[in-house]
């Protein structure tokens, strides 16, 4: 995995740096740089129950130039869809792709302020910009969650499987007749079948075949038919 | 797409309920109910700057099982790995697209309160448990965020193109040639070939056609070699 550095630019908010810092960590990246962050903020964050070892090792740093210094690849983040195109575009799916095979250096990923994103100084230190997609109606992105989508966007991965509850052992053809004559019982008594055609055992063989029951759930589906027969018995 | 209700159970910070309303417009998704709010929450969050249609339009419901009443496929959201697995995972990446292929009816994705996430009861309602990738070492997710990742994986598309800046007019070789000559001159005055072999013009000319020049800022180059051999001839 390409080292890569997310560095906050002129972050404002104490509980957006906290809520950047959380999605790293919950993603597994740990290297934060903060550029001329408020400093207020930055102690609030900090101090916040749960603020983790990585934002006590957070780096703090004077200019975008100097927090991307050992980095190989520099890449801006905007919601928007840029004014004045200066820089090449790339959307988030496609821009992440980029930067996992960028291999050999330090990635530095940049994200502006929450008011005005990053300045036209701050993208000039920039290779590319990736644009997180985002309805044209509503563009600006809370920066905790702009963090949270380009960082998932990186660790995502299709071949990991899904998994099952173990298999359970299937209920025997015994256990399922015995779960058919009850259920016989109950609704014959019931007058279930009154006035229709013949073939009712087949047919609820089949309807008790397709719920594919397991051992365990047979018995109690016997349990509960032997109960409402007694019920109806005893009235 | 699949219509789909993003269904916040038990919710109690205001700003976990702004940020995912948030994430929801930045999507396009405007489909929100919350089960058993924390009802001082819903108001703050309902009165905060910026709300929006969305979380004013919220329905309100008291269960689970109402806030997914109409709907065909019930999905739950978790962070952790499962400890009594009673239910399909499916990690966010495969779940999201069974969800676009779900097809018909409306699709209820829930997600739990910040500090529980769904209860047992709560997951009974559901047909399968989607799972967002996290490190084992910090599993629990922020809910904005986890609504941000969850959304932003079903709109994500592979297929959209990047966009470059148009593309500008070449220098032409005589603009090239013209700073070629320029820059030889001022490095010839600054006793930069000395003692080297010769070739040193077809070096520089390779030099600059590598740079892949526009017409714009090949006159900008020459402009400031032609400054310096100004500079350098005047001392």
């Amino acid at each position: 995995m390409t080292p890569l550095r997310v560095v906050l630019v002129s972050p404002r908010n104490p509980l957006n740096i906290g809520a950047a810092a959380r999605a790293m960590s919950n993603f597994g990246f740990l290297d934060l740089g903060l550029v001329n962050a408020y400093d207020v903020a930055f102690r609030e964050a900090k101090s916040a129950v749960g603020a983790g070892d990585l934002l006590l090792a957070a780096r703090e740093y004077t200019t975008v130039s100097e927090a991307v210094a050992d980095c190989t690849l520099v890449v801006g983040t905007t919601a928007a869809s840029h004014r004045e195109l200066k820089h090449t575009i790339h959307r988030l799916e496609r821009g992440a792709s980029l930067i996992q095979e960028a291999g050999g250096g330090r990635v530095a990923l940049l994200f502006g302020s929450e008011k005005f994103g990053l300045s036209n100084e701050d993208m000039s230190h920039c290779h590319w910009l990736m644009q997180i997609p985002s309805r044209p109606e509503h563009r600006s992105m809370n920066l905790g969650q702009a963090v949270a989508v380009c960082l998932y966007e990186l660790i995502r991965d299709t071949q990991k499987a899904s998994t099952a509850p173990a298999a359970k052992k299937a209920a025997s053809t015994g256990d399922q007749e015995m779960l058919l004559e009850r259920m016989m019982d109950a609704l014959t008594v019931s007058g279930y079948f009154e006035g229709s055609a013949g073939g009712s055992q087949v047919r609820m063989r089949n309807l008790i075949r397709r719920l594919n029951l397991n051992a365990q759930d047979a018995k109690v589906w016997l349990g509960m038919f032997r109960q409402i027969l007694w019920k109806l018995k005893s009235d």
